[in-house]
């Protein structure tokens, strides 16, 4: 009974993190769409992996180097704007080109976008028949099929063997669920006092809950993509990430909560937001270093290992590029804030209310402003290239 | 030059249906979600001819008996609101019961939602988890993949040989674009004067270009779908219709059009409408009676019909259903204008503007009351069952 009870109360966790987060909808000032040139960056840095994995599926096939007829490409966390079609855009291109120099026509491509049912597939949908007339006029791509499917990449999301290459880029850091044990209302929850994440503070419970959290869903990850993968195809997944094996040097992994806790105490000094509420908020997140990616997929066993890699971007990497717009009125530290509001609003708002939001960044902005004046801050983030086995 | 000008007038008049056309979203009081209850008696009456496909599809593949290990299936035009997820629970249902009776497991089942990208497919994936938590749970159909499709079905949707089963309902009486010469702002305009789509005063012109446009989407449709199937795959589909060869007697296949012209006259009375705006509307929509479905599928060639059905359903017939909610303080005519407005709203009110609506309407609803007091007014509902040649 208890083991029912256990898995109930998974799967109402599982479900709630599924139905709550989503980058911020929309167009507007704090939407994700406007506030994701650090993502787009991200994927501009991969951008040579992307075209070595697709080359290799292309040429390599089944060893026997023909091209495969029909490809399946899948792009793992979508999410809307921008960069969606980015990452679209730049594998079509990579295909064309593979195609022309190869002397042969445009393979069928069937594109899949995934994400979970909270994120606006309405906004990717309406953008999509001006995107592939434009495709269809410049590449002769008429073999293109774009699908969008909603649902959890911690589960089956595709037919068996139907997928030639899958992308995920800044999206495999969010956990499944809240690590089990640290979930609001239960005694575990004060166990990261004035934590939103692991902090130097944290005791190793936590620390602990985190890191088998992580093994769990990446194994889950890859357990779920194995059947799906054929034998040769490719995975390039990249997600926050660290150098360090310790989770709590601060070394560019969890420093963005610290302060957003940081700025939420604040928020309790000016009374409000309640002291508690902090305690039970954890995020359902996690930048491993390289050797806990290398861990899971070795124990899962259908997987192997590429590259991988790390590099690491400036939070206000986005900063330049706007000088041109209204950004420019802001501070940096105000800029990066905005950011990380279009990731973790959802989140956040959920846990302590949609009030503070302005407040809460506002102060949050403040916060990075000074740490960055005082600190080089940067994201590090993980690049693997993953091979399904033959 | 002039070729290719037309050709991109026919591309900006075909994105402009793509792009406006939809049924109401939301879950308002005018919504399609709240006024569908046609829609879905005619799933209901047809469901016998879609138990009769599946299995067909299930016991007969290639004719050598096997259960295909990965089915197929797409419902082209699903909307959104209840009726879309009870034709997915119907497949499911069938292929469940056909499993257990021939012992086998549950197949790989790959469900495609089509409909146009204007189409709220955020509402149809918000609603999918909780959803197949219980086809799970009570079926143990641990295999199934739904994806969302956007684009228009007069073209390709689908990756080759992809489909083993294609079913539309209440979709394919919308044309591609307004017949070609009945566009906005051109000489003919003027020659369907005060009506909206086929009349009994229609010249000829007319009526033969929307007959020739019916013909060539009719084509396109199954031109498109018929690489799209494998061999001895099936086609259920359903749309408005007529029983007579004559598109002009008034036997149920355009008097709702009549009406809806009547009521923007009376509104042009009272100086709400311009005259002209009557003129330059035509509606992208054409209600074929069996002969012409049988020519379309001949000359196409690919496919055979297996059967050709029509049937009548009244105009007001869902409203004894709903009796029990607020609906009964309004008349049957003011109900039955509440589902015609859930599906033309997005066509009129883009041509004669968001403010007349809710006047036009209510008008239409008294002009709706009168005539089913004097008639029995009915819709006719063609269902064609096809075959794709082995």
């Amino acid at each position: 009974l208890f083991k029912k009870r256990k898995k109930i109360v998974i799967i109402i966790i599982k479900m709630e993190v599924m139905q709550v987060l989503h980058m911020n909808n929309g167009e507007g000032e704090t939407s994700y769409a406007k506030n994701s040139n650090i993502q787009r960056k991200i994927i501009s840095v991969t951008n040579s992996r992307l075209k070595e994995a697709i080359l290799n599926i292309m040429c390599n096939n089944n060893n026997n180097k023909n091209v495969p007829e029909s490809i399946g490409v899948a792009d793992l966390g979508c999410s809307s704007g921008p960069n969606t079609l980015m990452v679209v855009s730049e594998i079509i291109n990579i295909i064309d080109e593979t195609s022309r120099k190869s002397g042969i026509s445009f393979p069928e491509l069937r594109i899949s976008l995934n994400d979970l049912p909270g994120n606006d597939f309405n906004d990717i949908f309406r953008s999509l028949p001006s995107f592939f007339h434009k495709v269809k006029e410049e590449k002769g791509a008429e073999n293109c099929y774009v699908v969008g499917v909603p649902g959890s990449f911690y589960g089956r999301l595709f037919p068996q063997k139907s997928m030639h290459f899958v992308h995920s880029s800044s999206s495999l850091h969010w956990l499944s669920q809240v690590p089990l044990g640290l979930g609001t209302n239960n005694a575990m929850s004060s166990l990261n006092k004035g934590k939103l994440y692991i902090s130097h503070t944290s005791p190793s419970d936590v620390i602990n809950a985190y890191v088998s959290q992580f093994q769990n869903d990446f194994s889950t990850f890859l357990r779920s993509r194995s059947p799906e993968i054929v034998p040769g195809g490719r995975m390039l997944l990249s997600l926050m990430g660290r150098s360090s094996i310790d989770p709590t040097i601060e070394d560019g992994c969890y420093y963005q909560w610290e302060l957003l806790a940081n700025a939420l105490s604040n928020l309790v000094s000016k009374g409000q937001v309640e002291e508690e509420k902090i305690d039970s908020f954890n995020a359902p997140y996690y930048a491993p270093c390289p050797e806990e990616v290398k861990i899971a997929v070795e124990n899962e066993g259908s997987f192997m290992i590429d590259r991988i890699e790390t590099f690491e971007i400036e939070w206000d990497a986005n900063v330049s590029s706007n000088s041109s717009d209204d950004k420019i009125l802001l501070s940096r530290g105000q800029q990066v804030a905005k950011t990380i509001r279009a990731v973790v609003e959802s989140m956040v708002e959920n846990h302590f209310g949609n009030e503070i939001m302005d407040d809460l960044f506002s102060v949050y902005g403040d916060l990075v402003d000074d740490y960055i004046y005082r600190k080089k801050a940067v994201y590090v983030n993980l690049v693997v290239s993953l091979k399904r086995k033959e």
